[in-house]
């Protein structure tokens, strides 16, 4: 190319690695409006020359750029940071140049001999003026002085002095010549969630089987009461399962068999009868005023309602009537069941994505969406995402947020990592996990490692859950109650949001329907249940205590803070969360083993919290109340899962003077 | 954004993470002629069907794409490589597809129901019909009988078996349907070089000091009989410092002296003097006939000349008097020379990168290389870009190989890494390293496993350098003889390319100007030095012995296959290259301390070579000549530095028959 035809060649700061970012800026970083984002580039330019590093950002609505300085790490990086205040597309970028005030004035700072020096203070003259031009009236003339007595200094002492004066600095880089700026290629892309998006307790549970005395089937009214239950648990979100029409044909019955009785309920996610669809209520469950007033009821009680998102139809749905040409047919002109051979879903149509009609099925499928957030549902638990295709969630998430960028979605994706990975980057807010399959100490520290540590972490949010209707693991079969509040730990303590499937968790219900299986045996997704709930071996009050664990400790609200420590018992998993200024610190061990006692030495970063070695130091156990005298790094822990498969310990700095600090609780 | 006015949301393959890659495709990877290019991708699509994948690449000049089936590897990840065999841009990229009759097959596969297998012998000729429609017309009519016999077959059995024919299979593979292919979003750029970008040995040598009996300057007629010896030793290099006219304005005295007595020669990089500037000769080296001769001798020996491309002017450079404007000047004036304080450089005027005549300045600079590739030159040694501005490397660079795809370059810059990398990534051929500086086994084995292993390798090859006219290391000037034997070893087995400054190494010039510095006594850079080349304690003849070792042994012309090994003496460093097919392994094993005896054990990796440790295998010692007979994959070492600190061992693979092979040498 001709350097005539290029626009400027003389930009020679360079910006590079913006982190963080995700496949280049094709998708968003997901904060909090509670957090602060930090930002950091590497940047640098030719030669000797010092640079200045801005950090722009703004929202997206309102294309208003605010900036602030970025600070010099080592090896060419530099980081600054940004707070964000309101949900919402935001985007951010960094700009940097040469500064030549700061390398004039670095320079002088070297210079000893005379004669160099005057030079030296007739170039700053000129760069002072420079910047005096450019000044606001504020500091205009104060510039215009500095630069005339540089201009006229002829003592080279009283010069220096007068080059390097700290006002001068200040002023001058106020007015910095950006003509030559850079600008890093990339406006960034970064959306802000509120809180809820990060941290949360959730709760699910089947309407159906909120059942008045004697009543067969359970509804919205009746489920208002067990509002008040898992309340009083603490949790924030309560799940509905598919709460629409259930559809006739091909109906499963209990224990998803093929032929259902004339009473059976069938499964919710076979949605769609002659009653409506996905914008319909279940007839037996009541009617729109009363799922207004279960969800104004869930607000009053501090929580908010979350809404099953399942994109698939029974043969009952209008959609299959009113179009056809929204599924696949069999050559024989029938619509195409589910079934992944030899396995046959004949109760479920599944939507093709590839039809041509696509247009109108995504506006359609969006106005599902976008009909319960105008009953006031802001977060939607979406089934299966990854067997629909990736442009359309991407094209609903981002359209449906853009008006109500308070609407959050959780996915439903047990599959490989680059399709859940793919998911979260596309736009939805949270992401269940493996954590349901991992149990022993390496395969829990590994995988929460990676879900807090890698570059993954940017996007995807875990959501922990140790059951749901569709996974009873093996874990919980054979574990016993002490396997459930090991669980129940484990989930609530390493991830800022997990969920249980009541009140089956809470009762422990453990039995498979098969040997091998993770199916219950009557699942609730067949059947309506009747659940007892003042059973005396409820786990509903130690809910109630970690609940509100997690609620008094900020550190148990986030997910990047988690750290392992080592304990000498394969069986022991010992771990801690802080809060960003590590003034406090919650410290958890898990006997891993549901079956035995387990003791063992556990170290923990003592020295981070100044803690004297030889000093004792209480550990309070929140779980228990019980205290405990440490001293050191190395302490002995003794859990036998008949009393209490876990500790989860306070540990708080308390500064007594400048000088001297302890912790207690 | 409106679904209609979206261009198709029906694209369900997600391409993403190609590599290799250099900042998303900001820059591009390099490769030689000699070189297979592997490309690997995560390609997948939502559900359970099946995908095919390709890679697609083209050479930018000609813009047709070729294609090539990629290979799925484990999660999601597919494998394709392609060739690459002239020097030039290329470019590649992936496509991908929902494979219908693919995803047909793998369901039919699995069915087992009369009933149902007969409905998807159905599907599977509509599938397959409209393959045949696609087809060409060897193909067409295959197709069409396979369509309709899977239309009309109603026995299940006998249907499956067609379903699953393997040429149906083959033939559908040619056809498939593409129409809702997904292309990965970008078009990767590839640099092409030929392979002495890769590999070659560089000798560095001041022409001016190939002086003709009792002669004060040397001239390029007296350098022909030089570039013989030079030849003699193997080098494939010649790299010339700067040829041009020297400044007189404040030339630089002996020993760096800030006063010339008359008959100092001057530093070379001070360029520029009423004879001319960076296009024309010193007159005393001679014309430009003699220039040609010389780079035609080089030709005739297998040699080719690199030049160095100093951007700098001396006063007297005819650009000063022509174009002040491309100078930075001071306040009263004069142009400013450079500096950095305390330190100036009154000899040589730095160019201004800021200089509104920018453009002129860049096309001007780069006639300065269009000038001696005119001459036949195509390797340049550039000094110091990391202090002239990136842009004009990028421009420069691309313009100059748009027409000679054939020409190299090798950054000088020993300067921060990130710096370096930069100007790597901007079309630089091959980068200088800290090489010199690393001497211990650790400071060693993580340096050259950082460029060898990390993603830096997609652009920065390395050049390693024992000694420069700049550097003379603390570990040359007191290693004595085997210090500059050990550091020759390790540079040209260590590295594809290296280079060493002579005769001053050959001729262990050792003598620092200050306790403490780098500097050379007499450095050749301000005098003219006379070599007594016949020394007997030359290393000409391990250089030559060296370099044949290189040209013999493929494993030594690449970098990436380098492997380290224990050993369990701290001074003895061990280590491996192989070729692609572990058909041939060199294993060196150095003591990195030049003056004790050095003993201990390593270990190598001898599975690989399916080697039995019951029977004991000759290794050959290329260096020595010795020959060694070690057992299984511990082996015993001593070097002793007063006879050699090194061992070049060659171990290649020699099968006897099917099942039974052996090494030799």
């Amino acid at each position: 190319m001709d350097p005539q035809a290029m626009p400027d060649g003389r930009r020679r700061v360079v910006i590079e690695a913006v982190s963080p970012q995700v496949d280049g800026g094709r998708f968003a970083v997901k904060r909090c409006t509670d957090d602060r984002v930090v930002v950091e580039a590497d940047a640098f330019c030719d030669g000797h020359d010092r640079i200045a590093c801005r950090l722009r950002w703004c929202r997206e609505a309102d294309q208003a750029w605010h900036e602030a300085p970025m600070t010099a790490l080592a090896n060419d990086r530099w980081r600054g940071e940004f707070a964000v205040d309101a949900p919402g597309a935001w985007r951010y970028t960094v700009v940097a140049w040469v500064d030549h005030f700061l390398s004039w004035r670095a320079e002088l700072s070297r210079r000893v001999e005379a004669e160099d020096i005057i030079v030296a203070l007739r170039h700053g003259a000129e760069l002072v003026a420079a910047a005096a031009r450019r000044a606001g009236a504020a500091d205009r003339a104060r510039l215009a002085e500095f630069a005339a007595a540089l201009q006229t200094e002829t003592d080279a002492d009283r010069g220096k002095r007068l080059g390097l004066d700290a006002l001068l600095e200040q002023l001058a880089a106020r007015y910095p010549d950006r003509s030559l700026a850079t600008t890093y290629a990339t406006e960034l892309p970064l959306w802000v969630d509120r809180p809820r998006a990060r941290h949360g307790a959730w709760y699910e549970l089947f309407p159906r089987s909120c059942v008045d005395a004697n009543a067969q089937h359970g509804s919205l009214a009746a489920c208002m009461a067990r509002l008040d239950y898992v309340a009083a648990m603490g949790f924030d979100v309560v799940y509905l399962p598919p709460i629409h029409p259930i559809g006739f044909t091909k109906r499963k019955g209990p224990n998803n068999t093929l032929r259902a009785g004339p009473d059976d309920p069938g499964s919710p996610w076979a949605i769609g009868a002659p009653a409506g669809g996905h914008k319909a209520l279940h007839p037996d469950l009541g009617n729109l005023q009363d799922f207004r007033k279960l969800a104004a009821r869930a607000r009053e009680l501090g929580m908010e309602l979350a809404l099953d998102f399942a994109l698939q139809c029974s043969p009952d749905h209008p959609y299959v009537r009113e179009h056809p040409e929204w599924f696949r047919h069999r050559p024989d002109g029938s619509i195409q069941y589910a079934e992944n051979p030899p396995k046959k879903y004949q109760d479920i149509y599944p939507i093709d994505f590839e039809t041509p009609a696509w247009r109108e099925l995504w506006a359609e499928l969006k106005s599902i969406v976008d009909f319960w957030v105008g009953e006031g549902i802001a977060i939607f638990r979406v089934d299966n995402p990854h067997t629909k295709a990736f442009p359309f969630w991407e094209w609903m998430i981002a359209e449906v947020r853009r008006e109500h960028p308070d609407v959050l979605f959780l996915a439903e994706a047990f599959t490989r990592p680059k399709v859940m990975q793919r998911l979260a980057k596309l736009g939805f807010s949270q992401s269940y996990t493996y954590f349901s399959w991992r149990n022993t100490k390496q395969e829990l520290s590994d995988y929460l490692t990676e879900l807090s540590k890698s570059e993954a972490r940017e996007y995807l949010r875990p959501n922990l859950w140790p059951n749901t209707p569709d996974i009873l693991t093996e874990y919980l079969q054979f574990g016993g109650r002490p396997g459930f509040i090991i669980r129940l730990v484990l989930a609530a303590t390493l991830g800022a949001t997990y969920g249980i499937y009541g009140p089956a968790f809470e009762l422990q219900e453990s039995e498979p329907r098969d040997p091998g299986g993770e199916e219950y045996l009557d699942s609730e997704k067949y059947v309506v249940r009747h659940w007892q709930l003042d059973r005396a071996d409820s786990l509903k009050d130690l809910l109630a205590r970690v609940n509100r664990i997690r609620r008094d400790n900020p550190a148990l609200q986030q997910d990047w803070n988690l750290e392992f420590y080592p304990s000498d018992n394969e069986h022991i998993l010992c771990y801690g969360k802080y809060t960003g200024d590590h003034a406090e610190m919650v410290v958890v061990v898990v006997n891993l083993d549901p079956h035995h006692a387990q003791s063992g030495w556990v170290r923990l970063p003592v020295e981070r919290y100044g803690l004297d070695d030889a000093r004792p130091y209480q550990m309070h156990d929140l779980l228990s109340g019980s205290r405990y005298l440490w001293h050191g790094a190395r302490n002995f822990v003794s859990l036998d899962p008949r009393a209490s498969p876990a500790h989860i310990f306070r540990l708080r700095r308390r500064v007594r003077s400048e000088r001297d600090f302890d912790y207690f609780m």
